[in-house]
């Protein structure tokens, strides 16, 4: 699992922060997360290939998470894109964008589906062989949701050994590797642990960009392995984070904590603050395994 | 008369390349005109105030052309502006932005004026005592217009030396400065002529992207000091700008040398050529006088 932080600053673009966009890359699939002003710039200076984009998850219409959107969708169709692209967001986030295509009269050669969301509780939004996407309704000034990805428990791993000491037919591998017990050549049942080794552990990534906090996202993102959690304001300016329904970087770490997460990532900084330091050292006050959002940084997961 | 190009290439945001916007510094206004994705970075970058912006100028609502807009304005509000902002474009264009206000629930606090244009003839759109801007009707796939900024003709100067010698109250100082005859002292008519020069000279600049060859426009930017003509193309690729309604270098020079213009400037490349000298060696086959527009370029004329 590899996250590609294009933009992670609050409010509006400058020459050195960009608005947020993500890229993770999970199960050979790239979503892209979220589409400020100059995502496609971002995408090309991180030589992000366009077509393995398929998917785009918008969390709530404030144009520093979408204004980069129509831009991209446009350039998608003059490289000439012929892939589908699937777009989750908000009601309104079709209407938007097909109105800026009407008076443009630019319609897309490729087929634009949009998933638009409405539900106020966690939903399964994508679903196939190997992962899911929940929304995770999150609390700030318009409609939001956060996303989390959730690899699915794949095959287990045949012990290559110990099936041919068990004499198993090759025709048996599949069903061991989804966990059957089988017989054997002898007619035997053979226990699926004794000839199979687990496969690799699932990965998750929320991503909770923007948010008030907001304590009934816990049982939603329970265990994840990363949270991505927006930490506009540090605890001194907390009480422009009530208003504004954004979080503190201690809050976000209450969140991580409260939700037992293996690793939070900090991002959305407010620009007046200089020194990000300032946020890995608040939010460890509450949470130890702390990161720290820059646009450009991969991280990697394994 | 300044003009700052902020961008000047065709269809997409590239690392090094930026869609059309620039800024016209004419009799203490700053215009901007158009305000392709990425537009506020470049202000930023170029240091341009942006309080003093109070009028922009869209030419056609495709996405290279004014994917800037909504950001811009968006950012404009989060910075507490308060000076009221005038928009001309087309007919359309209030719908959009209003809509992505709405969706993102974020009113502007200052005063949004919208001046949409539905006209296909030429015509005065802003007018003040320094200077007029009328549209420039051009041939695009969609509705477009370009823009002529006029200077109007200034005060005349007084010749100090002969209206003392000729013994003209101080209180006649401002009709002369107008142009009139006046009486003297001695209730004799002094000719204007004999004591004031002319004024300034005043400058005009009509911007003029996107377009195909459209000769009819060369009645309304005839003896224009400066003419921005695009040139998406050069003269092996013409059998593309007819379908895409754009010009060839060798075609935007054409218009100028009709129009009698005394500087041409090209701009709004395809990102397919490498060498923009090419498009200057092309123009000047027929008109003298041409300079490539080049993001962060600026132009001062006098």
């Amino acid at each position: 699992m590899k996250l590609t932080i294009l933009g992670c600053y609050s409010a509006t673009p400058r020459v050195l922060t960009n608005p947020t966009a993500q890229v993770l890359e999970i199960k050979n699939h790239m979503f892209l997360i979220d589409c400020g002003e100059g995502t496609q710039v971002q995408l090309r200076k991180h030589k992000i290939k366009f077509n393995r984009i398929k998917h785009i998850f918008i969390s709530h219409l404030h144009g520093d998470h979408f204004f980069g959107l129509a831009g991209l969708i446009s350039t998608f169709r003059l490289l000439g894109r012929e892939t589908d692209l699937h777009i989750f967001g908000p009601k309104g986030i079709k209407e938007i964008i097909t109105l800026q295509m009407k008076l443009a009269d630019s319609w897309t050669n490729y087929k634009l589906v949009f998933h638009e969301l409405t539900s106020e509780d966690s939903k399964l939004i994508y679903d196939d062989e190997d992962l899911e996407v929940y929304t995770i309704p999150l609390k700030h000034r318009v409609y939001t949701n956060g996303f989390l990805f959730k690899e699915k428990e794949g095959d287990r791993k045949l012990d290559i050994n110990a099936v041919e000491t068990h004499k198993i037919n090759i025709a048996y591998y599949r069903k061991l590797k989804q966990g059957f017990d089988v017989k054997n050549d002898e007619g035997k049942l053979i226990k699926n642990s004794v000839v199979t080794k687990p496969g690799t552990k699932p990965m998750s990534y929320a991503f909770c960009s923007d948010t008030a906090f907001h304590e009934s996202i816990v049982t939603v993102i329970k265990n994840t392995d990363v949270l991505y959690h927006e930490s506009t304001f540090l605890e001194q300016h907390e009480k422009l984070a009530d208003p504004t329904k954004h979080s503190t970087a201690k809050q976000a770490a209450t969140i991580a904590k409260m939700a037992q997460v293996k690793t939070l990532i900090l991002g959305h900084y407010s620009t007046r603050y200089d020194n990000l330091n300032d946020f890995k050292t608040e939010a460890q006050t509450i949470f130890k395994n702390v990161k720290l959002a820059k646009d450009g940084k991969v991280f990697e997961f394994i």
